[in-house]
């Protein structure tokens, strides 16, 4: 291998790209394809498809339905990568060629879904999502990556243990499909003018390009690792998740329905998991008949793929699903039900989709539509455009850039959560000098920089751990340099000796200690067992409250973990959750803990107290309390009331109050005039009338804030939700003494609720509208007629 | 031409369609086209068009640029005429082919768009467009007429005197912009789920199909038939319209904006006038830069006609602009600055394209382009689909249909405003018999079904006249039966013998005179040369109060003449003004002055007094007053404020209150972040907060109520309009005592003004909002930040 790695720097001298297995744009004017209609750029994205399809052998059709597809060399096709991530920044997978330095060494890595969720800031979800779409395609353009990302997941944060939480935006439906829309139009470009021209969303004249083709994921129900706590019985790939029709229409489907429907994603992933007996990768009714046939998400090439491995465990493999008797038929009954490329986690190990061919397992339609979907998503990348088409001159300058760096910052800043500040300890008002000016910083990610990307990460330019980053600022720091020492993530770790911590933490004037779990402790592939704040850590934490001597302030890492005994403890005055904050995360939490900005993020999830999951099996998948025993708690803020922190909680540095300046909405409103107004195809989707609340700023210092608009009443139907979050925005800089007007926009679909058959229905009734959580002001409208289905759900057949 | 007679209901028992000069379908399952590229329904439209393009030679491409297009027979493509009329109502035209008798022998004749405009109601626009569409493609599919219709007129009704103003749904920008908006959408299908499956208004799988095609007419400035009043030397044919970049991008083409933009109209119709010296036909500024380029108009085959022998006046011909030196030239210039179909209205007559083809006055790229439009356009209808295609079963059951009679009945009823009503004289109490139930009904269209209409008719399938109203409800009706008696529409007829008619009147308990003008006096290629009230009528109507022995009630005919003298007259004690009420006005208006139902509709243009035209040359395009001559007294409610009526006036049997509740954008909103937060590719489209407004019915009738909301404020440079409607939205049936919610829902462009070079630009200030005409309630709320230019007009070079 020794040659092979002595060779790149001399090819990068040279000028000539390395060999890898990156995009290679074919040749569309001297290569073979020259002629073909699938270099036409005057022709449609679908045309072209069919045309590169029909010049394909059966063998080279059947050799592509995988996402490491060989490609057809006759035609100069190259061989295409299907499998890139990028959950909150170019990351390392086996898609994505990195740089061992210099450009393409390094990509900007944004915080988590879970923290930049928390900004409940819809602009910035997009703006994120255009700054990686741009770098991923950056990637591809340079042959270091393809053109397809398997990104947002936007699957609920249904139970605390799992895994994978902190990579979605939160519990909420709604504010997961907000996330999903907002995400997805910014990294595939839906709402930016084409570069190669005047935009024409609509028409074949001007077809859409996609920067990138992001990927929904993943579909659908999909939220438990390993329910069993480490080799256990009920694992992602075997897990038959029993869902009502209600549960699925209402919570577990909307991110997706926005997301896919809406955003018009390229791309969905099917999950491991199985819905009512069925696999997901092998489910017709979510596949076909909800996502393809009632969302009509058929255009544009959009194609569904499998998780990785998902249709091996679908079929004859040891710890699946057991669902078909082989793995051949296990391929056809996928592809069948609509999925249109497999993912295999380890090449070759699995029957390849000819050995199902040739056993009549799928059909030859089937075979031309797989091909086709993914295709026709290709041209629409412009793949085959040349290189003056859209987004071609994408390049390493457009890497790392400061304006990615800058909005990685302020994304960290906007979802930190301020959970408690008695006495307004923050921002901390530290002395320019002397043992007044030192600040104790302690705990087990302090100074521990890969903390801060979480699950899915590429390699950052830089990361700015807490310390590094108040040293920059020219504070006197105080820590612990040994790991052991700093303390533990995880839930069993003792404190160990604690001396050099309390010494370290003794003469300052703050001490702030780094705490919560990190992503060796809430991983992909496993779930926890227990949510309590680590034993090891409190002891820590008691360890130096003991001392007397300056406030502690806990920084908070991770998802959930109790904070109730930190809530006990005197001497720890405040609490701030930073969740994975990325490659600036340092950065920001010093910046408001100094008061350089100020924290204005809420909560994306309830903070469960410890208990709540003796009470509620990680595998029961109701929403509602009381469902299956008569002391399961339901999850959720809607059903939940015990919180240790309730979903939407968040302090500010400042105080607001927040008045509708009157009834606009006293007048009732007739729902058929409502309805009747309506000229979107898709009744859920037309606007309610906007909200518009005033603001005011009745403290000393400026301030964003997050307007959530939270909605109850006894319409419809029994039992009834405590409450639904219907609308929010987000306001920036509001000033001491300033009222601001937020706009809260909301569609029918929001204010409506789901029956058990699935329909979304709007129902006549007393609507109250609770501001803020807590209710900063409430008030009431009525709607009149009778009740309207505004989506009629597809039932399963 | 007596066997031909004959042979019609012979062919028809025999069940084959009679030989005549409507749509024949192209046989793609058994005639030529089997196999072409064009019969393909897999492929897209464009793709289908280049293919039938391709198979024609060049004489054949070049004999199908005209409105009377003899097709292509070798492939099976028969005659086709683009010249289909159906303004309100599917018209006598030379593209349709009306029976004598039984089916296709009438269709529902709408009021006129000036009097169903005055609904303010875009709902019912919709509808009407939908139902007139849905006769319109019954009649094609029947072969009794194409697939294109020439209308909506959305020029803005700018001079009193116009002879088309009635074919305009007003004076205002926004209001025919959002009439021709849902007009569009109604009669194209846009909002419908298409017949033939799911929508997918994006997407080229599954390709939107139009129920005909519409066409905005007329682009651009358009506005002035005969200036010198009869055989003048400024006529529409050679006007050359001075119009500002301000006026033009503020005033003029807004209808068109919203028509072809965002309502994607199928066709746009340029007009008989220049504009700034160039012919509207032959002006690439319009046609290329703004419709095309700025607007993005490109997609789906749209294309643009030409008025009927416009090109021939741009040419050579007497009485015409004289631009090019010859027809040939014309027609060249015609195509090559964005017209693709010419109608000549002497077929025949003009020189043929392939005249100037044969001199290189325009390209073969034109051509392919002119072609591929159309046919696109017409593929999109279905013409190629098959039996089975969308809107294809339409046929006679769905002309005439109960709910098309009842939309016309309620359309005019809606309509109707009350512009005076001295002590609550309607609706009018008669006793069930004797005198006290008698109604005199006088005038000259009390008895005259065909007044109703106005231009650009067809025959309806009844036509009910207010006395044949009113004996159909059993009225005891006193009239006097001959036309002349009758009394006079022209300005200038004398009164005649009143005699007769105080007869009729003399022992009624109520009397009714039917006045105003009609369409032999406001009619198209002629302008008036007077606005004043009829000298006749006003004589009658005197002879009529001299009685004494019952209020004079008056219904007004048609659009402007000034009421100052009846307003003068005691017995005059209510005036309802009617337009062009349709089949059923008479009914209409008998039900509103008998409260069967009530009036709501409100004037849709000023009511100016009859010396305004005196200091207003119709030839002066300004919108401003002052122009030109200080004497210049501007035009529309925006600039002239001393109307007799103004725009939006309109009383009711009710009275009603509005309120806001309070202040719901009391605090500011900042122009940025209402700019960041929009996602359209077009700023000026982006939502403001919607306006909700309670609405109280403070009187003991039930009423229909239009909420109207003006905006004035001195933001942006001066000279500043006295106000300018910028949302509307109309409520029904608010009963007595009740309060309904009225949701005005308006966009960032809607409050933005425009500067001298046609930018619309959003500028800080602070904006008072006054709802109603005269205001019931007004509020203030203030833009902060910067201005924004929301609209970068392209420049002419």
């Amino acid at each position: 291998m020794a040659p092979v790695v002595a060779l790149l720097p001399l090819l990068a001298l040279l000028g000539l790209p390395a060999a890898r297995a990156g995009l290679v744009y074919p040749d569309c004017a001297n290569g073979p394809l020259k002629g073909n209609l699938a270099c036409n750029t005057s022709a449609s994205a679908h045309d072209r498809a069919v045309a590169l399809v029909a010049a394909m052998s059966n063998a080279d059709q059947l050799s592509n339905l995988v996402n490491n597809s060989p490609g057809f060399a006759k035609l100069g096709l190259a061989a295409y990568q299907w499998w890139n991530e990028a959950l909150h920044g170019v990351a390392h997978n086996r898609g994505i060629t990195w740089a061992s330095s210099g450009a393409f060494s390094a990509a900007t890595q944004f915080p988590q879904a879970i923290t930049s969720g928390a900004a409940f800031d819809d602009e910035l979800i997009r703006q994120i999502g255009a700054a990686i779409g741009t770098e991923a395609r950056a990637f591809a353009n340079s042959g270091r990556a393809h053109l397809d990302f398997w990104t947002p997941n936007v699957n609920p944060f249904r139970d605390p243990r799992w895994g994978r939480g902190h990579e979605t935006p939160g519990e909420d439906a709604l504010r997961n499909g907000r996330f999903g829309e907002a995400y997805v139009r910014g990294m595939q470009g839906a709402d930016e003018l084409d570069p190669s021209g005047p935009d024409d969303p609509e028409g074949r004249a001007k077809e859409k390009r996609h920067r990138v083709i992001a990927t929904c994921k993943h579909f659908a129900a999909y939220d438990l690792e390993d329910a069993g706590g480490g080799g256990g019985s009920v694992t992602r790939f075997n897990f038959d998740a029993k869902v009502t029709l209600q549960d699925l229409a209402e919570y577990y489907l909307p991110p997706f329905q926005k997301c896919a429907r809406d955003a018009r994603a390229g791309s969905v992933m099917c999950s491991y998991n199985a819905v009512n007996g069925v696999p997901a990768c092998a489910n017709a009714y979510l596949l076909d008949t909800v996502l393809r046939g009632h969302w009509n998400w058929t255009a544009h090439g959009e194609y569904v793929v499998s998780d990785c491995d998902a249709v091996y465990y679908l079929g004859s493999a040891a710890g699946g699903h057991r669902y078909k008797a082989s793995h051949a038929a296990a391929v056809g009954a996928a592809f069948e039900a609509g999925v249109d490329n497999i993912c295999w986690a380890s090449d070759g190990a699995a029957p390849s989709p000819s050995q199902a061919f040739s056993q009549k397992l799928f059909a030859q339609a089937t075979l031309d539509r797989m091909l086709e979907r993914q295709f026709e998503g290709l041209v629409r990348t412009g793949l085959l455009d040349g290189p003056q088409g859209a987004y071609r001159s994408l390049g390493a300058g457009d890497v790392n850039t400061p304006a990615a760096r800058a909005l990685a910052l302020r994304a960290a800043e906007a979802g930190l959560v301020l959970l408690k500040n008695d006495g307004g300890v923050l921002p901390l008002a530290l002395a320019k000098s002397g043992s007044g000016g030192t600040i104790a910083m302690l705990g087990f990610w302090a100074a521990k920089a890969d903390e801060m990307l979480g699950g899915y990460s590429g390699t950052p330019p830089f990361s700015h751990d807490p310390v590094t980053a108040a040293r920059q600022m020219g504070l006197t720091v105080k820590t612990v340099a040994s790991t052991a020492a700093a303390g533990p993530a995880g839930q069993g770790a003792g404190a160990g000796d604690t001396s050099a911590m309390v010494a370290a933490a003794k003469n300052a004037a703050a001490i702030v200690y780094f705490g919560g779990i990190d992503n060796t402790v809430e991983k992909e592939g496993s779930d926890r067992s227990s949510i309590a704040w680590p034993a090891g850590q409190l002891a820590q934490i008691k360890a130096l409250a003991a001392l007397g001597t300056a406030p502690i302030i806990v920084v908070k890492m991770g998802t959930h973990v109790d904070d109730t005994p930190l809530l006990a403890l005197p001497g720890v005055k405040a609490i701030v959750w930073a969740g994975y904050p990325g490659q600036d995360g340092g950065t920001a939490v010093m910046n408001v803990l100094l008061g350089k900005t100020v924290p204005a993020g809420r909560l994306p999830m309830t903070m469960y107290p410890a208990a709540y999951i003796r009470d509620a099996p990680m595998t029961n998948m109701a929403l509602r309390p009381g469902s299956s025993s008569s002391s399961y708690p339901g999850r959720t803020y809607r059903w939940f009331d015990k919180a240790v922190f309730p979903f939407g909680h968040g302090l500010h540095y400042t105080n607001f109050s927040v008045a509708l300046g009157g009834a606009a909405l006293s007048a009732p409103l007739s729902i058929q005039a409502l309805v009747a107004r309506c000229t979107d195809a898709v009744l859920d989707r037309c606007p309610f009338p906007d909200l518009a609340v005033n603001v005011t700023n009745t403290g000393s210092v400026a301030s964003d804030y997050v307007a959530l608009a939270f909605v109850r009443g006894t319409y419809g139907p029994a039992p009834y939700p405590i409450k639904t979050l219907a609308a929010y925005t987000r306001l920036a800089n509001v000033t001491a003494g300033e009222t601001q007007a937020a706009v809260l926009t909301w569609s029918l679909g929001d204010l409506a609720r789901v029956d058990t058959s699935g329909n979304r229905v709007l129902y006549p009734g007393n609507y109250t509208v609770l501001l803020d959580q807590p209710a900063l002001a409430t008030f009431s409208f009525a709607l009149t007629g009778t009740e309207a289905i505004l989506d009629q759900w597809p039932q399963p057949t």
